[in-house]
């Protein structure tokens, strides 16, 4: 079988329907290939996607699509399920400007189902689908892939209480990989392992059941005695498990690499009457040494080389900086405790974690149980330190305020990846943070632009005697600018010529983008101050003082324009009864699309290019 | 006893140790009868109170508070435990400003541990606070009392993952009403009925533990034996539970109205090695047969007559109104599905349920599964409302991104309780989500005035073939100003002297006294034209256009300032070269304390007085 020409030619998934079973073992070998090689070039998430090639395969045997539906949780292992349904030939475009998602995305198939890259939340879109189906009569399955990770997060037992008895037409596939981005901790996956040990255990209760139904039901008394006895049995015998107790028919674990067997307990889950939750077992990065070796370096990864497995080089990062600055803190104070929701490594805590374990706490995919968790901590004069990507800072606005700011004891909130991320696309992109912290009273919000302000913010957090919520917030990658020059925590710095009539404001990664167009500028004869913003909220007084006198003012935000720094500025020009022009330039109103993080910055104006753009287009207005 | 001498002079809870048992049976009597006469005067949460009355007696007779800690989940059902830490003599003054709070409040008493007031956060807190003793060195045990109703919530979740087999000072109260606010539904509930009727069943385990331990372990192997031996013991005969799988010692149930039975229980949760759940048997309302008979009625009332049990009158509210819409809207459109995370009655869904049962979702206290639930539901072109209080509508900020906006499908959030609630203070209050909003792409916030503009809006959306999150807000009350002579939807409604030089623009409840002050204005000379915002994202470029003439535009809003809309119109305002004065009135960074709406408006002069006085003063102004 010429594997690259069924699938440069496949349109309908069902085609593999058609394959010997030697064809599929030649795809799923190709596909593997195609995976490592693909990312290799792009970057992406490896492992996971290299452990469900025999699940998607399974599944695509198994339903159709899209009549029948699927959910994939999270949505970066959809790579297999991308390749089978017609996106093989663009897929080396994968995470580019204008190529495939490394996502699930309905605007890119009929067979994506939503748009998703946040965990936890499929088994809820899931079940709102199964009953969409319902009330509509239509009567395809929904299907749900979700990992051993997701649940950790509370959105999957708020969905479990709902759907179970409820739900016929759905069924759970739980994707064990004994892992979720780092490894999993908690009480839920000693479980899993528990539960997982009971081999062929719950077809056995299959069979069983199915006899006892055979058994003619002869009046309503001996069917209860029946269910009893069917009850008992379970009980005594067999012992039961949380998803039979909220209503789900366990079924389970099966090897998730053995395709055969796969396709029959689905076409088994098929039957049933109750929704299904079908346990299934898989290695992470399954058919690639390194990655099965070190899941966890491979769960999202940067161009890499094949055959050493090493990436390829880059150079340092904020988080990297922020890891090695919170182990030199907590040296000095035993008070710092550290917090991640199942991002150890990606946030830099991987020292800290080695260092002080007593004082490391990895929560799981759990961000808002982190946040009230951090306000207990901090009760008795710990020092937590909560570091979180952006866009999953998202999952807390609640709990920054209820557990919180409201609670008036000081906490620390480390946000990495604000602003553009790049690759990962809409789902993931850090520019609603400032926008939501803007709302909540008894917060300070940081946004260094340089690793030494990076390192004066969290320093000043960490001694300060304020009871605020602290939050110091910094881009994916490295600084753009050397901070060295900066002694002291300031709330702002004004940089450029401090006697010009046009003022640019921005703060964070912009401003080395803002300090380079002042050059570019000022060769061209336009005169312009900086002000380069370090303490976003409250903005200080005098930094709006500062530009009061200019003409023009210019402010530059990575960030969602509406709810921004942006607005908050042009409120306080009003205060101060400001009578010159302002012009803001972020992203209004709209989800950031993935690119690099370059492309980005360009198409919103942001980089060096469009910054000197747009002055120079308002200094040549007339008026 | 002289309960009522005794509660006046009682400082130190420990003096209830003293007491006989004829004595704190008098006691509470005599607390059940304070509850019922206080909450009939000032409001409040009646039911829960008088469900824990024993317990919150049980747990002073076998704790000492302030040096273990007490979490108290949601923290409406703390006034037995308020009365009975030194705070009898001021309980008249409940939920009234400076007053009382009808929630647990640090700033009120040493014995109170955080600020509580949303459900589902005190297993984290309290795991937060118990860590910190840990790492602290101080021995004391943390308690968290939290009711069943919270264990739909997911946060529970993510914190039993974290606390079990680790938070050995934790002991868990499982407060088991059969209810959330609403009656819980879900296939937990059905869970906890299960475990309810193992009666004595883990009592009797506990002693077989015991008897077990006291053989004496003659080297490891024999121990390991044992250690089997007991897990299957427990697997075979006893079966076993989630809370069990999941490193708690489960315990119970036990009768949550025998102080001499809870005790016990409690003093033996005390010598356990591993964290320990204590499920407790509770009736809601208990003692008070009104309440016992309709719990949900009273679990948040207002002012009643204590003898007929019926609230003192009060007018219609939006709620009401928005009730009888949906069901109106849902005769005609049978795509229309209603969701409440457990506020059925109090957001005016009572009839719809009833009219529509295939059609109607109580998810329990799930917001974020709703908004997620939701989007599944619109993906087969159904119509889902989500109706939610503000309050409680942070906790789906990233659902709303991730799985509403993002999805471009259509949903509608109705949001109750929008702006001011009143008596229920700091934790309630309806002020950040129109910040919260603002941020969001692919939105439309509606924030009508009137009942008839709150028509106008649903309407619409429900109409609208937009692929968006439609939102829609509304104040706790009733309207105070009528809308009927309004036809047709606008995003805004211009009013008062269209010629004027001073604009008033505001949105919501605030119009009906931005409408009175602009009278009043007109009779001491001022003239100003008023803008009434319906839409308040987008704004309309029109709206603003409408006041650009004005020499002074006045922006009042009942919400807070940095991110609400006042910011966005200043930027507006700057876009359009507005070269006036912009004053705006809004909740400057802080929280809002209890006290009547009125007194709210008030304090931040948002009422006809306040805006009449800030209008007049700038008038007066020189420049």
């Amino acid at each position: 079988m010429d594997v690259k020409k069924f699938l440069e030619n496949l349109k309908d998934p069902d085609e593999i329907k058609k394959l010997s079973k030697s064809e599929i073992d030649e795809l799923t070998s190709a596909i593997r290939e195609i995976l490592i090689e693909t990312v290799s070039h792009t970057g992406g998430h490896l492992a996971s996607n290299l452990g469900v090639v025999e699940l998607t395969i399974a599944l695509l045997l198994a339903f159709n699509f899209p009549e029948d539906s699927i959910v994939w949780d999270v949505g970066h292992q959809v790579y297999t399920y991308k390749l089978l349904t017609g996106r093989y030939n663009d897929f080396h475009k994968l995470r580019t400007e204008n190529g495939i998602s490394g996502f699930s995305r309905p605007d890119e198939s009929i067979y994506d189902s939503f748009y998703t890259g946040h965990s936890g939340a499929s088994l809820s879109t899931a079940y709102g689908l199964s009953k969409s189906k319902e009330l509509t009569g239509d009567n395809g399955f929904v299907v749900d892939v979700i990992g051993d990770g997701s649940f950790t997060n509370g959105m999957v037992y708020e969905a479990l209480n709902n759907t179970g008895r409820t739900a016929k037409n759905l069924i759970v596939i739980l994707n064990d990989n004994k892992m979720s981005i780092s490894k999993n901790v908690g009480a839920l996956s000693k479980y899993f392992t528990k539960i997982r040990t009971h081999r062929k255990y719950f077809r056995l209760k299959a069979h069983t059941e199915r006899l006892l139904n055979k058994i003619p039901c002869i009046g309503h008394h001996l069917s209860r005695s029946l269910y009893h006895l069917k009850n008992t049995l379970k009980t005594v015998v067999y012992g039961t498990n949380f998803f039979e107790d909220l209503g789900y028919r366990y079924m389970g674990p099966v090897d998730g690499h053995n395709i055969e067997k796969l396709t029959e307990m689905l076409e088994m889950a098929k039957e049933s009457t109750v929704p299904v939750l079908l346990h299934v077992k898989t290695v992470k990065g399954k058919g690639y040494d390194f990655a099965e070796k070190s899941p966890s370096t491979y769960h999202g990864i940067s161009k890499f080389d094949i055959n050493t497995g090493e990436p390829i080089a880059s150079s340092g990062s904020f988080s990297d900086e922020f890891g090695r600055m919170i182990c030199e803190m907590a040296e000095e104070n035993d008070k710092i405790c550290a917090i991640t929701a199942a991002m150890k490594l990606s946030t830099g805590l991987k020292e800290f974690s080695k260092k002080f374990p007593d004082r490391f706490f990895d929560v799981g995919i759990a961000e808002e149980h982190a946040v009230a968790f951090a306000c207990g901590l901090a009760k008795k004069e710990m020092i937590p330190v909560f570091t979180v990507y952006s866009t999953f800072l998202q999952r807390c606005y609640d709990q920054l305020i209820h557990d919180g700011a409201l609670q008036r004891q000081k906490m620390i909130i480390a946000v990495d990846r604000a602003g553009f991320v790049g690759e990962d696309g809409e789902t993931h992109q850090g520019v609603f943070d400032v926008a939501m912290l803007n709302s909540i009273p008894n917060t300070v919000v940081y946004s260094p632009s340089t690793y030494k302000e990076l390192y004066l913010s969290f320093k000043h957090a960490v001694n300060s005697k304020e009871k605020s919520l602290f939050v110091i917030r910094y881009p994916r990658g490295d600084e753009k600018i050397s901070g060295e020059n900066i002694d002291t925590l300031k709330p702002y710095n004004i940089y450029g010529d401090t006697q010009a009539n046009n003022a640019i404001v921005t703060y964070g990664r912009l401003f080395a983008y803002v300090n380079e167009a002042q050059k570019q500028l000022e060769k061209k004869g336009i005169r312009t101050k900086v002000i380069n913003l370090n303490m976003i909220k409250p903005i200080d007084e005098k930094a709006v003082e500062a530009v009061l006198g200019c003409e023009r003012i210019f402010f530059f935000e990575e960030g969602i324009k509406s709810a921004g720094v942006n607005e908050c500025f042009a409120q306080k020009l009003f205060e101060k009864s400001y009578k010159g022009k302002y012009k803001t330039f972020a992203i209004d109103d709209e989800f950031v699309k993935q690119a690099t993080v370059a492309s980005q910055l360009k198409k919103y104006k942001l980089d060096t290019e469009g910054i000197v753009e747009s002055v120079i287009k308002e200094c040549n207005d007339i008026g």
